[in-house]
Order: structure tokens, then C-alpha cells, then sequence
């Protein structure tokens, strides 16, 4: 595995980053592509959102049970998106708003600054609304609206 | 990266596998975690929906520029869903139909048998169907319907 580029984020420190129940992920930032990689970019701009997978680089180890940001209860690490996984992958989805040669201009970023990218994908579908059932996280969001 | 487990998949072969325009992704199989992985699936059974990330492991090597089964152009690597990537890290969303330890019954196969799996994580949200846009893709299905 080797970065195929590096995330410009407005965030430093972990603790930037919004978390928890109803955080949003409205910030703007950069994929900075690599310039060897570029050409692997054609096409791109006609996608309107992206999934991107990269390295949680500052974080080290891993734990099969934690207590997400968003619960005060513990799940499996398969179960949430912690940073603390066997293969510390990350997976973001962001809207495109502007590509700039091997630069793609992106909204939606949750990653630090600096973080290493391993793939960019398009964004080809959706699972309906109603038809996603999200277990502890529902169940967490009703206890925090007082259900 | 180490796999935390293996998909039982109908797919042998990559010729296999259902591919371009309209090709369904309905098959079942199964995502058998290794035992010492398997405490990381707690509560996992509440959701509906999985995203497994897999290495494309019959794969070798990678292109910038390629023709989708999907078109008769070219696009970059990172507009498509090509195998030959530069980290060959492979994305599915499945339908959980059932847990029964460590082994998940899913639905929406693509991968082939034998696969190894990097990462599952819960499919928390989807991008409503119509904010997307679909770049090449939905130009080639457009010329396929003779628009």
C-alpha cells in the first residue's frame, strides 16, 4: 500500500474534528493527488460525490470493543467507525465542488491534516433511506432525544 | 494490512461475476471472520447494511487510464471501479441477512471466492439519489437506452 496523495484538512488535532451524535461534516478542504497519479483522475469531475479510503495514520493498535463518540455503551469495532482497527482504514464520502488539475476541492472532510489517501472511488448509489436500519446508533439517537 | 476474514462467494472466476451496464449484484454468500476477529462484530446485526472493503487479490498491477465493462471510452482509474488500481483495496455494500457468529450471510456479492476482507464497517448514510450525479456513467447509460 502507498499513499496515492495527502488530505488538506482545517483540522490538526484529533480533537478538531466534530464528533459524536448529529456532528457535521460540512468542512472544505483538498485531495492533493500525486502528480504520477493524475492521469488517473480523467473523468472525475463529472461525479458529484466520491468515497475516499485512507490510513487513520495517528492511530496506533487496535480494539475489538469501544465506546464510540456517539454512545455512552460499548459495541464492536465492526460495528462503528473507530479509528482503532485491525486494518486502519478510513472511508469518507465528499462532495466534489471543484478539481483543479491532480488538486480535487472537496466538502465533507472528517480527516486530519496531512492524512495519507489510498483510493478515491466514484460515488455510483445509494441505499434507500428507508430501507437502511443503523441498530445502536437509532437507538442511541432516540435515548439522546428523550424517546 | 492482515484480513480479518474470507468471503464464501458463487463467483470462482472473474468472468464469473455479473459486469457492465445493469449487471445485478444479488448474489448471497458469506463473510467468515476469523475467530479472533469475531468480538469486533458485536451489535453489528443491528444494521441493515455493510460496507466490506477486500483486496483484489487475482489482480496484478495498475492502469491510470482504462475501459470500464460498462463503456466503450476510457476513464481515469479513480472514475471507475477498476480491479487495476494502485492500491487494490476493492469496496461492496452488502445486505446483512443474518450473523450466525462469526459468519455474516450477505447479500450483493461481487466478490470472488476466497476473497480476503481488510474492513467491515456499518452503512450509516446514504447521498439521496437525487443530488447525485453520475458522470460517465450515466452518459453511457444514456447512450445504451438510445438517448
Amino acid at each position: 500500500m502507498q499513499p496515492i496523495g495527502f488530505v488538506k484538512s482545517p483540522y490538526k488535532e484529533p480533537r478538531d474534528v466534530p464528533r459524536g451524535l448529529g456532528a457535521k461534516h460540512e468542512a472544505e478542504g483538498e485531495l492533493e493527488v500525486l502528480p504520477e497519479f493524475e492521469l488517473g483522475l480523467t473523468d472525475i469531475e463529472g461525479f458529484s460525490h466520491l468515497i475516499v479510503l485512507w490510513v487513520f495514520d495517528r492511530s496506533g493498535g487496535y480494539e475489538l470493543m469501544g465506546m464510540p463518540p456517539s454512545d455512552n455503551r460499548p459495541h464492536g469495532v465492526f460495528a462503528t467507525r473507530s479509528p482503532r482497527r485491525p486494518n486502519p482504514i478510513g472511508l469518507t464520502v465528499v462532495e466534489l465542488v471543484r478539481r483543479q488539475g491532480a488538486r480535487l476541492q472537496v466538502r465533507g472532510i472528517d480527516m486530519l491534516e496531512g492524512t495519507p489517501i489510498l483510493d478515491i472511488k466514484p460515488y455510483l448509489s445509494s441505499i434507500p433511506a428507508e430501507n437502511l436500519r443503523r441498530g445502536w446508533l437509532a437507538e442511541a439517537e432516540e435515548r439522546a432525544n428523550g424517546r
